[in-house]
C-alpha cells in the first residue's frame, strides 16, 4: 500500500498532563525502595498506557477514599478534586502532592469567586467528568447547574445574573451555542472562558487536518474527553474516523481505498504513541 | 374583498417614547402663549407623524447646536445624547429637560461602568443611530468599538476583557450570533443584555403573526431602529411584507389573492396609527 500519513501539527501531552506526570515520577522515584504507599483517588491522567506504566513504578490508583493508607504520600489527580474531600485525606496524616492542572485551578477559582460575588453559576461540561466535579464543589451554597448541552442550558429559569465556567477541554462550538441560550436567562451573563489553549489549538489543527484527508485515526484514552471530542471534530468533517488507544488496535481493512490518513492525539496522549501509530501504518 | 386582519400581540408606543412625549406635551402646554422657545436636537421618537404633531405645538427640531437659542428649554431625545453636548447646552443657560429612555440611560451607565472596571467595551448596534452615539460617549478612554454584525466582531483583535452592551432595540438572534464571535476574542466576557423587554416581546409577536398570515404591514418610522428590525424578522417568516408609515401609502393592489393580513407596529408608533391602517383594509 502508498499512503501518505499526515499528523496533527498539535497532539500529544499537554502543559497539565506532563506536570501531572512528572510530579507523579519524581515521587515515586524520591520514594524508591522505601515503605511509604503512593496513591491516587481516580486514574492521575486519562490514558491507560500511561498510568499502567505509573502503576508499575508504585502508584496505587483507588477508587474509595477508605483505601488509603494513614501515613502515606496522596497525589492530587490533574483532573483536581473536590476540597471537602481532599480536606478528608488530609486527616488520615497523609502527604499531599496536588497535580491539579493550573488552568483547572483557576476554572475552580473562578467557579468560587462568581458565587462569591451573587452569580449563579453554569459549569458547561460533562456531568460526570472529575474536571467538573472538581469545580462544582468549589461553587459557595450550591448555586450552581451543570450544562452538557444547550437543550439542558434551554431549561433552566431566568437569573438575575448568570456566570459561566467551562471544562477546560470542551469544544468552542459548543461553548457558543450554550452562551446563546443563556443569553435569553439573564440580563447579565458573565462568561469565563477556561477553555484552555492547547485544547483549541489541538481541536482546530485535528479540524484541519481532517478536511485534508480520506481517513482520520485518533489516539487517545476513551476515558479523555478531549480525545473524544477531538473524535467528534473529526467525524464531522471527514466520513471515516477511528478512535484507538494504541497502534495495535488498527486493523489493515480499513485502509482499503484509502490514500491519505491523518493522525491526531488527545492532550493526554504520549508523542510515541502517536509516533508508534505511524509505524504501524507504514508497515501495512 | 374578504380579508382576516390580525393585529400583533404587542405594539405601539413603549414606555420610553410614551414618557418622552409626555414629557414634551407637558412642558409645550405649560409654555404655552410664552416666548421661550423649545428645542429638541434631532427628532425627539423616531415617527414623523408624531414629531409633526409636537413641531405644530411649538417643539423646534433643530439639526445643530448653533441654532438653539439662550435662555430657551431643551428636551433630550428618548434616544439621549453624548454628555459632552448636552453640558455645551447647559452653558448657554439653557433648562435641560431629560426625555432619554430610563432603559437607554442603564445602557450608558452600564457602559461608562464596564470602562471604567478596564473593559474593552463592545456596543452593539447601528453606528449611525442616536442612542449608539450616546451610549459610545459615556465610554472612557474611547476603549470601544461599535459592532453592527458578525463580521465586525471577527475583525477585532484579542482583549483582556470585553463587555457587552446593546443597543435598545436590537434583535435577539443577531446579539447571540456576535456574542459567540467574541467569545473567541476574549478569555473574559460579560454581557450585559440591555435590549429592552417591549423590544423582545414585539420581536417575537411580530415572528408569531408573520408566520400565521399570507401578508405583513408593519407602521413605523422609516427612521425607526425597531420598526426596521421588526420589517427584517417578518421577512425572514412571510413572503410579502411591507413597511409603511401610514395608512395613506397602502395600496389596493397589494391585497390580489391575501386571505390574511397581519399588522405590528413599532415602538415609536401611536396605536392610532394601528387602527388607521386596520381601517383603511377593511375599507378596500
Amino acid at each position: 500500500m502508498h499512503i501518505y500519513i499526515k499528523k496533527a501539527k498539535y497532539s500529544g501531552y499537554c502543559f497539565g498532563v506532563s506536570r501531572a506526570i512528572k510530579l507523579a515520577e519524581d515521587i515515586l522515584k524520591k520514594n524508591h525502595g522505601k515503605k511509604t504507599k503512593i496513591f491516587t483517588l481516580g486514574p492521575i491522567i486519562h490514558n491507560p498506557g500511561v498510568t499502567n506504566k505509573l502503576e508499575k513504578k508504585g502508584l496505587i490508583s483507588v477508587e474509595n477514599l477508605e483505601e488509603i493508607i494513614p501515613g502515606s504520600i496522596f497525589i492530587i489527580r490533574s483532573h483536581g478534586m473536590p476540597p471537602l474531600l481532599v480536606n478528608e485525606i488530609k486527616k488520615k496524616n497523609i502527604k499531599i502532592i496536588d497535580a491539579t492542572c493550573p488552568f483547572v485551578k483557576k476554572a475552580q477559582a473562578r467557579a468560587k469567586d462568581l458565587s462569591k460575588n451573587g452569580y449563579f453559576v453554569a459549569i458547561v461540561g460533562n456531568r460526570d467528568h472529575p474536571e467538573v466535579i472538581g469545580i462544582k464543589s468549589h461553587v459557595l451554597n450550591k448555586n450552581y447547574v451543570i450544562i452538557e448541552d444547550e437543550a439542558n442550558a434551554g431549561k433552566i429559569t431566568i437569573k438575575e445574573k448568570i456566570g459561566v465556567v467551562v471544562q477546560t477541554t470542551q469544544p468552542m462550538e459548543k461553548l457558543c451555542l450554550i452562551t446563546g441560550k443563556l443569553l435569553e436567562k439573564t440580563k447579565e451573563l458573565i462568561v469565563f472562558n477556561t477553555i484552555c489553549n492547547t485544547t483549541r489549538r489541538r481541536q482546530s489543527s485535528t479540524k484541519k487536518l481532517a478536511n485534508s484527508v480520506d481517513m482520520m485515526i485518533v489516539v487517545g484514552g476513551r476515558n479523555s474527553a478531549n480525545t473524544k471530542h477531538l473524535v467528534e471534530i473529526s467525524k464531522k468533517c471527514s466520513a471515516l474516523t477511528y478512535h484507538i488507544e494504541n497502534y495495535k488496535e488498527i486493523k489493515s481493512q480499513w485502509f482499503n481505498n484509502i490514500k491519505k490518513v491523518g493522525i491526531s492525539g488527545g492532550a493526554s496522549t504520549p508523542v510515541e504513541d502517536i509516533i508508534d501509530v505511524e509505524e504501524a501504518i507504514k508497515k501495512l
